[in-house]
Parts: C-alpha cells; sequence; structure tokens
C-alpha cells in the first residue's frame, strides 16, 4: 500500500536502519510488488541481470546470520533480507525479454531480430570479469530503486555490503559459478530512526569540462 | 526547478533518451544542485567515492565523441555528458567526512574517532580489485539517484555503459590508477521520448527462502 509518493521525501528521508519491527511482516505480494517497481530501472541492452533471494524463513535467515558479520540485528528483526545477485548467464533470458518486448508491442519485429543478432553474441562472449562488471552495475541500479521504493511502501532498508560471499551459496543454495552476490538490503518497519548523515559538497566531488 | 515530485512517475516514467533539445542548457548551478541531491544515495562506510566529471564544453565533448561507440546522437545533443567514477582512494576524504559529521552535530565525536580507527586502516589495505568492486556499486546508486533526479528537474537521461574505458583518462585528463569510469550519463531536456521497455516479471526473477 502507498505510504508517500513524495519523491523529495522518499530521496531526502532515506536513512540505513538497523532496527525494525519485528511484528511487522511484509507479504510475499507487496514484496514481489515493490521487486517489479524496482526493477524499472535501466541495464545494458536491456538484459535485467538482477536476481532476487528472499530471506524471510527463520531457517533461512538463520543459516545467513554467521555469514553478514556484526549487521545480526538487521537480520533479526527484518521482514525480510533480500541478497541481490547479478546473473552471469543473464542473455539466456535475451529471447524471452525481447520476445516479450514485441509480444506486447513495445519493439518491432525486426529491431528485436536486429538487436538480438548482434548484441546477445558480443554478450555471450565478454569475459567473466567483464560480465561481473556491468551485472554489479546494473544490480545496483535496481537495489537502489528498491530502498527507495520500499519507503514509497512505508517500509525502510539497510543495504549490506560487508558479506562472507564465499559461504553465500552454499547457505543460500545457488550456483556460485552462474550468480554474483552484489549487495543483501534488510527491509522492514523501522522500530528506531535511522541517523541522518553527512555528505561532501557536490562542489568538492564534482569536474566540470 | 522543480517540474515534479511525484515519486511513481519519476520512477515509471523514466525512459532512456537519445536525442535531446540542443538549444536547452543546464547551468553549472542546477547540475551542481542535482548531484547533490543524488549523492543522498547511500555508500560503503559512507566513503562516498562517487566523482563527476560533467562534459558540457564543447571541446571536451569533441574528444569524448570517439571513445562513445554507437552513442554519438546523445553527445551532441546532450546538455551535459556526465562520466560517474569510482575513486579508489576515496578514503582519503575519510577524516574529512567524519569531521563534517561531527562539525554538524551528525554524529558524537567518539562514534567518529572509534569508526575512523577501525575502518580506515581495514579500507586502506583492501586489494585493487575489492575497492573496485566496492566503489563501482556506490557509484552505481548515486547515478541511478541521478537519473531520477534530473526528472525531478524536468530533463531525461540516457546511461552509456560502452565506452572506451581505455582511452577515457587521456581524453578527460584524470588519473586512471585512482578513478575507475563507472558509466557516463547524458542529461538533458528530451526532444524525442524514449521507448518503453518490456521486463521480466517479479516472479521470474526472485526467489524466497
Amino acid at each position: 500500500m502507498t505510504h508517500t509518493n513524495d519523491f523529495s521525501e522518499i530521496l531526502s528521508g532515506r536513512r540505513s536502519v538497523r532496527q525494525f519491527d519485528e511484528e511487522v511482516k511484509i507479504s510475499q505480494a507487496e514484496l514481489l510488488e515493490m521487486i517489479q517497481e524496482a526493477v524499472r530501472a535501466p541495464s545494458s541492452i536491456n538484459m535485467q541481470p538482477w536476481r532476487f533471494l528472499v530471506v524471510t524463513s527463520k531457517k533461512a535467515k538463520e543459516r545467513l546470520r554467521p555469514l553478514i558479520r556484526f549487521n545480526t540485528r538487521q537480520n533479526d528483526t527484518s521482514a525480510a533480507m533480500i541478497l541481490i545477485l547479478g546473473d552471469l548467464q543473464c542473455y539466456e533470458y535475451g529471447e524471452q525479454i525481447y520476445d516479450g518486448a514485441v509480444a506486447t508491442g513495445l519493439m518491432p519485429q525486426e529491431v528485436r531480430d536486429k538487436q538480438l543478432s548482434t548484441m546477445l553474441p558480443y554478450y555471450q562472449n565478454l569475459s567473466k570479469e567483464e560480465m561481473t562488471r556491468i551485472v554489479t552495475i546494473d544490480a545496483s541500479l535496481a537495489a537502489m530503486q528498491f530502498m527507495l521504493v520500499a519507503r514509497k511502501y512505508g517500509y525502510e532498508t539497510n543495504p549490506i555490503g560487508g558479506f562472507e560471499a564465499e559461504r553465500l551459496p552454499d547457505a543460500l543454495d545457488y550456483n556460485k559459478e552462474r550468480y554474483v552476490p552484489v549487495m543483501i538490503l534488510a527491509v522492514g518497519k523501522a522500530k528506531e530512526a535511522g541517523f541522518p548523515s553527512y555528505r561532501l559538497s557536490a562542489e568538492e566531488i564534482t569536474r566540470f569540462e
């Protein structure tokens, strides 16, 4: 349910929240709704390499707990811990995505054919390193939108970058050759407000040419 | 100047725009204002590793032109091409950031001391590969917010990931050992509307645990 649609408030009021109200759960339907909005983010050749592994059960949270260092409070109290992965074989969805665009009238068949025939082979031949870079960027874009969308629904988030990346695949049962972990987002109803944080001025970090 | 503050419209109406109105320039003051809002994004230990190299002059755009492959139309017509870089030596701003937080009442001195004394050495000792990963993620978060903020101001963007990364440092005169290019954002007043694009359903890309 929409809590606020005020963009400035959503953007400037976002804080990292570490203590959530344990009583407040978020339904799978609502989580999917938020994810669907978040993935309006752009991605390289629209390959949408973001994948969401949403940890809500007690059992899965227990497996995650030892792998997130000093972030256990978020794990214990959040409605969900969302592991955002980048799919190194995202191009396998290429035909499905471009066919979907044609079927919904968003793209002419000949554009689909031309784009897929040039871009798919290019993508399939990228090095693992370069593909990792691309899916990391794209998954981060979706992650940022998710943090904002969550606030629209009245929830808060905490982005977690420090985790035991090597041990995540076994703990959460995903293919480590295919998926790279990018970020974990804790999401829930805030119990304690987050702290506002300082920013360098735009002048200090910008150069005009 | 605020064009709209409707979050849903900003988020769902965003398209990649490739043809801008060449007559519409954006002042440095307004670009800085948009950057300042975009960098409300979170970052790992608040190191804010994003840097903005804003290309607006004809001369600099000419140097950029051969390095952005099939994206020359955006370069030719946009008000600015913003190269977003990740600063691998972002920790050099650590004291300034945390001192700023203390000075503005956002953080007690003892928290500043404790956090800096543990986190700065950790950051300084990260491998180049790991630091690249972190600054790439953080810069992407700011990039996503910039794309949304631009729409608040009535502008549109096009994220460009395909560029000659090896030749950028010379063309735009930055230290290639220190800064990694993450994304180029074309920004300006749209002349042609962008195309809406297809997305996989949230169900297809989400697993619950």
